[in-house]
């Protein structure tokens, strides 16, 4: 259901000569400078007459879902606490309001499935039911629940850009959701459990263990069913990673850039990208998270992310810190003299 | 010529009660929660009655100084380019300027030293001299020239604190300074030439050598005269390194947060430290540089950089990048709701 290119590749030699041109030495700018070209090339595919790069309007999407394994152990938290926190979303009481309100991102909130509705004003409800299945007990939710959640969130995505955004940031909260993402990272990694499975927001000795036990037997349960991305979406999924997922894709056809989270936000980057590869082209990924996963995923995926702060908290908090130094690399590309412009020997 | 008292640890309880209630998991927020905490100190330190923690009118002090060692080949670029970037730096072009623009540090560019007066409006004439000597043949200053370095920088951080400044980041320029801050590394952790030197902004095999044989000829040469901190500047230093360690100085006498970027400035920071221990308390790390040595400075110094970005450039770029998580941190812990707040389990 999503068309998706890959950026143009057309003014990479511009790119690099202005990037080289600066009055800086070369390479200097280190990850920025990685970091730069690519966003050229996302914005040279939408605009090849641009003249200046730009961020407007950035979007924050925040998916919140329910799962069904929760109720079996595997999290320090029950699954009411997603609905809580999604309450203090909309308040804006938690750390993802707080930066963005810093930052400048224009926050959604996204009822995915939560346990049941909380009939907030400010809540944008695409609920794809009351919560997930029990992954170790039966299919997440159906192949028509997945297509709806892409539907829903191709919707989302696609008001913000007519509003004008250039760049979607993805955030989530959904309790039991890193074992979902787990277990649809052993399949798409072809890994063992053991490789992908943390500590998720901090699980003692014996939850861990329960944890990595829940996934082995889900992925025992749908091994026959495991036959394509949607499948793994279907099967072993959240509401929040689908809709995720589709925010992805949406994005990408839009020709915009994304900025991917931690654990989760990767996980639906993952099956994103293998549905449409093209889609890793727009993809910049801005936290590289504590939990355990992560660092595989990354490599998987050939992603340097750009901070390292040691967060573990998801909700988008990592994607709207790193922000900063997005616009950080648009402004050097943007306003830094040249050699020239400013009477400077190259040789720096 | 300072007196630097360490932070108050009174409010310790209070404030780690206070990260611990946020609506968050214990920790999540990682290396923030180590910075707000940090910060607090400092600032309950300056007013034990305040209720909200702050950053106000930041300030980015950019000290230029050239090195007598520059003309025996030990850098990319002659000691020209240095001028030339302070050029760049006041008329606005370079990655600093197009930084502290976007981040909202007030700029200025101090000459300490450079090989000739530019004759320009906007700049802080502090100058110790016209260059150093070359390290490896004589001192590079005298030690009256180092205490006016420190008194001269005084005046400057006095000025921004007057002004309402509480944050002071540094940066600074000169070419050839590497080697000034490679050799007082070697002296102050008392380590192999080799374990300090990296490649500056990018030279060759050749020059790299020849940069470790003539640090190695510096410490051969002052063996004896480094008996003190003050000596150390004196014989291996450079102006804006003299001028920055009396920055940190100054601003840790104000009690206020300090801003450390990268090789050079901690190679300042190291020897401001070993004057005064408790200095190390208003010192913040806002990057890790490519530079080889630079780990190793910020291991001895129990730091942990908030960034690693892979820049190699200086002129306080790191600094400047950091302040967004700086304020990040402070945000939290004055904004986000608490468990009681919002009603959310304290569990997560």
């Amino acid at each position: 259901m999503f068309t998706v290119v890959p950026v143009t590749h057309q003014f990479d030699a511009m790119i690099q000569h202005k990037i080289d041109q600066k009055t800086k030495p070369q390479g200097s700018l280190g990850l920025l400078e990685v970091l730069v070209k690519q966003i050229a090339q996302i914005q040279f595919s939408c605009d090849p007459t641009a003249t200046k790069l730009h961020i407007n309007q950035p979007g924050l999407l925040v998916f919140a879902g329910d799962h069904g394994i929760a109720k079996y152990g595997v999290s320090i938290a029950p699954s009411e606490v997603t609905s809580q926190m999604v309450a203090n979303f909309v308040h804006g009481g938690a750390a993802v309001n707080v930066f963005c309100r810093q930052i400048g991102f224009n926050l959604e909130v996204i009822d995915a499935g939560v346990l049941a509705p909380l009939g907030l004003d400010g809540i944008t409800e695409h609920r794809l039911g009351n919560g997930t299945e029990a992954i170790h007990l039966a299919p997440a939710m159906s192949i028509e629940q997945v297509t709806q959640g892409f539907e829903a969130a191709s919707e989302v995505v696609e008001r913000h850009v007519l509003s004008g955004c250039n760049v979607i940031a993805l955030g989530e909260m959904g309790i039991g959701n890193t074992s979902s993402a787990a277990a649809m990272m052993a399949v798409l990694l072809d890994i063992d459990v053991e490789q992908c499975v943390g500590r998720g927001t901090g699980i003692d000795d014996k939850t861990y263990a329960l944890k990595k036990s829940l996934i082995s037997q889900a992925l025992i349960l749908h091994r026959s069913s495991l036959t394509s991305p949607l499948h793994i979406l279907a099967c072993l999924g959240g509401f929040e990673i689908v809709q995720m997922t589709g925010a992805i894709l949406a994005a990408a056809e839009l020709k915009i850039l994304v900025l991917i989270d931690g654990f989760i936000s990767t996980a639906a980057a993952l099956v994103a990208v293998r549905l449409h590869p093209a889609a890793r082209d727009y993809l910049v990924f801005a936290h590289q998270s504590e939990e355990q996963g992560h660092k595989l995923m990354l490599a998987h995926l050939n992603a340097k992310p750009i901070l390292s702060l040691g967060l573990r908290l998801g909700e988008g908090t990592g994607a709207a810190l790193a922000l900063p130094i997005v616009q950080a690399a648009i402004n050097f590309y943007n306003d830094m003299a040249s050699f020239e412009d400013a009477g400077v020997d190259n040789v720096v």
